[in-house]
């Protein structure tokens, strides 16, 4: 317990770890049955081949939790980022567990105390929070003090048939199984949303990968028809950028990717302009984007990608006033060592932390699918679906670039 | 030429240095008499006794250039800052010039094309730009694309009995000069905004210090009621940041400090709060504040030292979503390498650069004389008034901190 408790877990969290610290001695279970259901359980980092497919059990629900019957999952960068994790170099590193966190499906059973939803219902899942401190009180959900121990901590949910505890609840969902235990505050009802199961399978992904990119866009840049606006690295995230950029009006929409196939599919979607990062020659990508923004750089920048060299190049291009968002994870040791302390402040520069699109997803998700049936947020150009088998075939496409965003089917 | 010019430099910028490259030789003066006035010219480094005060000779006004009879001049680290550089570290360290950018006086002559203010009128100075590029256009004239070469770039301006050039218009008024030529966007016209002579003196450094201080909660922040803030470094600005944050109603004020007098006018101006840096014993600074601010820190923290140690305690200590400011000026080699990417992103943290508190100032220092006129804004109590021949006196007691806000008098 202590060991995964941080100074910002709030007391109502360290109860629920309390209660769950003994697997299936969920305080106020609604059902005492086990149910077994096949997950994707990672074992080890996923480059030692640690991840695999097989069944598991859950355990009764306890106090606000839904058992979701999953259909589809998105699969992210994130999901990979920390399921190749050492075992535990951080807190959040550790091994066995379900990951997945852009899953939708149906409810099949409910615990005490949830309004959220009924057996029946459709649901997409979102990140989870603890809607106690100061800054879910303010309604920032995605920035929660709590945020990383909820959404990456080692909470309960399976236990492998060696009789093993497994981590679930992975963004309150772990949406890598057919049956996850799921956090009400997670859960979008999409009840009057959706029109059919091909859609909850379609709309799997809003919650995360896809609302980050437009909701940076949108909610945190707040980007408009003045802003040339630059997006760096062209995945699921990056695309989303490209898409709401172009919903607002931006005047420039540049395009940041090593990846043809990805640059193409930008210009489709909405970019004016792209640098292929891999032919650059002896130009720095700073001065590629600023000859394609007046000489001065773009007023945005939204780095996807957490590589270093991306995120010096992003702080440098942008233009006086310039705001750089910071959505891609760098390794957790990255810190911004060539930001220059006087030119940010002598340019006016903002460099800014975003997760999630700052976005509050029982009404964001809406707001997209409503872009998308208008023809203007055509996501599905992203995905491409698997049988929940093939995994480490969606993972090695998104990895290549080949497929931008995986969806695993789960029925 | 070359050399002092850089990619931002405007052409029309480098047609004025082109103009000027001899002394005396303005393309568009508008009198050809000499005229000498006392001036504290820096020939070398500050810590080498290299300033003087001495009697130099003024050139012709050029286009949009004004004669301003120096009444007062307030003292800023700025002015220390860039008059202690090593001879050609940057392209602003250069001697022999005339620094001041506090400036208040009467006008005695305008050049062609000068539009702002005409003989007899009585002004207070600020900072200078281009008006020219995009940032400007767009009303942010402190984030002006050409503020460095404008501010701080050899502009010529006076001439020393030898026969040497000597730099001008630091901040497009080098006021610590008896008589100076002003750029006329550094001109404030205060004809219906002050009562007499007295008035002028006591509201020259408005147009720098006061207002780097109070624009930056008041523009750059925005703080309110619900914020917590801290400001690091109760020196002129700092201390009209607490002012300004009285004025905003914000519910925490919490002044970090060295110096006993200092952290005692704090609470006096407007503090809730102060921590002595001084007498943290083993604690940290950020653990200081944040037992101060219910253990999540403070939503705004604004730093007017430049220290390393403080912009980390600062990136560190504020609250996710919570503003870092920077407001002063670090050494130009200091780079953002405690500030972690990761955690930045994941909080939501955003680390904002400015300067003058993105202020206008032809509109934000009539704004400051009304809180003043109405009690709110007692900036008097930050100043001494110095002879300017006793200019290293008041340098001195700045630098000890017995002194906040020297003012030197002309006259």
């Amino acid at each position: 317990m202590a060991a995964r408790a941080s100074n910002n877990t709030p007391p109502s969290l360290r109860k629920v770890w309390a209660e769950q610290e003994t697997f299936g001695r969920a305080a106020t279970a609604s059902s005492s049955i086990m149910t077994s259901a096949r997950a994707i359980v990672s074992h080890h980092p996923l480059a030692d081949g640690g991840w695999k497919i097989e069944d598991v059990d859950l355990r009764p629900l306890g106090e606000g939790e839904l058992l979701v019957e999953m259909v589809a999952t998105g699969v992210c960068h994130t999901d990979a980022l920390i399921g190749s994790l050492p075992d535990g170099v951080a807190p959040m590193a550790f091994y066995p567990r379900v990951l997945g966190h852009e899953g939708s499906g149906y409810v099949k059973d409910v615990g005490p105390a949830v309004t959220v939803a009924q057996p029946g219902d459709p649901v997409l899942l979102s990140f989870s929070y603890c809607n106690q401190c100061e800054v879910c009180k303010a309604g920032h959900y995605s920035n929660c003090n709590a945020f990383n121990d909820i959404n990456f901590g080692p909470q309960s949910g399976f236990q492998l048939k060696d009789g093993k505890n497994c981590g679930g609840q992975f963004f309150g969902q772990s949406s890598f199984a057919a049956l996850s235990i799921v956090r009400q505050c997670s859960v979008v009802n999409a009840k009057g949303l959706i029109k059919d199961k091909k859609e909850l399978q379609l709309f799997s992904p809003l919650g995360c990968g896809i609302q980050t990119g437009s909701g940076t866009v949108i909610n945190v840049a707040q980007a408009g028809p003045k802003d040339a606006i630059c997006i760096m690295g062209l995945g699921g995230v990056g695309l989303s950028a490209v898409m709401a950029a172009k919903i607002q009006g931006c005047r420039k929409i540049i395009g940041i990717d090593k990846v043809a196939s990805r640059l193409e599919l930008a210009t489709e979607l909405g970019c004016t302009h792209t640098v292929d990062g891999s032919k650059l020659g002896d130009k720095s990508l700073e001065d590629a984007v600023r000859e394609l923004t007046e000489d001065v750089g773009p007023s945005i920048c939204i780095d996807t990608t957490g590589a270093p060299p991306l995120i010096e190049a992003g702080c440098k291009m942008i233009r006086n006033r310039g705001k750089y968002i910071q959505v891609g994870s760098a390794s957790f040791a990255v810190m911004l060592d060539h930001v220059n302390v006087f030119e940010f402040m002598s340019a006016g520069k903002q460099f800014i932390g975003a997760i999630e699109g700052s976005a509050t997803p029982t009404e964001y998700v809406p707001k997209m699918i409503q872009w998308y049936r208008e023809g203007n947020f055509p996501f599905d150009k992203l995905m491409k679906f698997f049988p929940a088998d093939d995994f480490a075939q969606g993972l090695h496409e998104m990895h290549t670039g080949e497929t931008i965003k995986p969806i695993l089917m789960w029925s």
